[in-house]
């Protein structure tokens, strides 16, 4: 087992010991990080977005695969204790190829913990709804699925409030509509659009969010390992980009829902 | 000079001998592809789409001209005489670079050939439609310029035709509305939207179609450099693409306006 790693005293990496690595597509993973900080607050967080190749979702699974090891052998070089696949289309596609191959360190992928939790609903009649790649996959095994590849562009451009998203929204929820009572959204993108999917689909279904169950998991194995962090101050942050653009700040601060701190850093990976 | 290149007769680049190399973010380019085969239908063509990277349009000036690089190393490798740059985002933000670093090949980039022509129309007044980085980059020098980010995936998505479409193409035309009396289209995927645009910003201003321009100016370099292909059949194509997907046909084809003919493989660059 390698949660307790030996860690080099030598550089900056020294003072993220034990830290939760986190990757994702681009920055909407950074919803799992405001999940986490929010339950585990002192924990340490190294973050990876992939943002020169974002976005995954209408890739093909073998490039998928190939992108999700990059991160993934990233974060193990940063030593991190677990890792946690935040993008929806990643856990889909290659989380199973990620387990297998890097079988030494602990790998959480958001759509399990998704499920089960879905499953606890009254009726279990469940949707989803992803990127095309995560909904091809078929990963989250629910009768209703369908792929919302506009709402991902939408997001990102923070046009949350127009007519022209509610209109997409509408269609792509059409064949969803009275036939569920839990909806998966199956993607991490959507959660800031909460409110208008709900209005959509209707108030009596209830809306599934993968980042805050991957959140729990994630407490539930740090704690039965004994490897939380014992430190009494706020956890640490790094976020990697292997893209840094002008609009970083914008798009990072809305997934986050909060003031970015901590080093941000561009890599090659 | 480089022009007449000598070709290795032991592969299939004997096939292809003298071949016009495009490349593009990814498939959109097809629509240069489209206008070389329509004025010189004898040439051969080597594709290239970096399809596993698209879209370059939200990305920063130092990853487009990175991948740039790469795609011109790959068409280069591939023995062509001239490389067009189809993709409007690489123009604007890597030409210069490109044509520095490889100035032993003819570089042929969309912005030049389409200002040349706009400029050519009664008035003058200007605008152009874009990429967030083709506009940022300023390349196409006019005074009306906006960035239209979400036309590329409701394009790409096939989405052409529906209400939240025309939404948002006024919202991004408004400020250009009674004020200009040329607009380019300086995105590989506008032309197939072009009669939407022309009904939005109004019948009397003149579309610039950049991928047309482009192509005539190859031709005429083809033409006084004596290098165009003497052969008398149907020239031969090749695409490559960085990630193949199910839905490279249909997209494929939207772009090209014929079916897909010729070798289509898959490489990592």
């Amino acid at each position: 087992m390698l949660y307790n790693r030996s860690v080099s005293k030598k550089n900056d990496v020294t003072k993220m010991a034990n830290a939760i690595g986190i990757f994702d597509s681009g920055l909407g993973g950074l919803t799992v990080v405001k999940q986490i900080i929010s339950i585990l607050p002192h924990e340490n967080i190294i973050y990876l977005g992939d943002t020169a190749r974002v976005p995954y979702g209408p890739r093909s699974p073998e490039i998928i695969k190939r992108f999700s090891e990059e991160n993934t052998k990233f974060l193990i070089g940063k030593n991190v204790k677990c890792i946690i696949i935040a993008c929806n289309t990643s856990s889909a596609v290659a989380a199973g190829h990620l387990k297998r191959k890097f079988h030494n360190i602990p790998i959480f992928e958001v759509i399990k913990p998704a499920i089960t939790e879905a499953k606890k609903s009254v009726g279990s009649k469940i949707g989803v709804i992803g990127t095309r790649a995560t909904i091809a996959s078929g990963a989250y095994k629910v009768n209703f699925s369908v792929a919302c590849p506009l709402l991902v562009p939408f997001i990102e451009e923070g046009d949350v409030k127009g007519k022209a998203l509610q209109i997409i929204l509408k269609d792509y929820l059409k064949p969803l509509k009275g036939k569920i009572d839990t909806l998966i959204l199956g993607c991490t993108h959507y959660p800031i659009i909460e409110h208008l999917i709900q209005k959509e689909i209707g108030k009596k279904v209830k809306l599934i969010n993968p980042e805050k169950m991957v959140a729990f998991e994630v407490q539930g194995f740090l704690q039965k390992n004994n490897i939380l962090n014992s430190q009494k101050e706020k956890g640490k942050k790094q976020f990697f980009v292997t893209d840094l653009t002008e609009r970083f700040t914008k798009v990072a601060e809305m997934f986050l829902g909060q003031k970015i701190s901590g080093v941000i850093q561009k890599v090659n990976l």
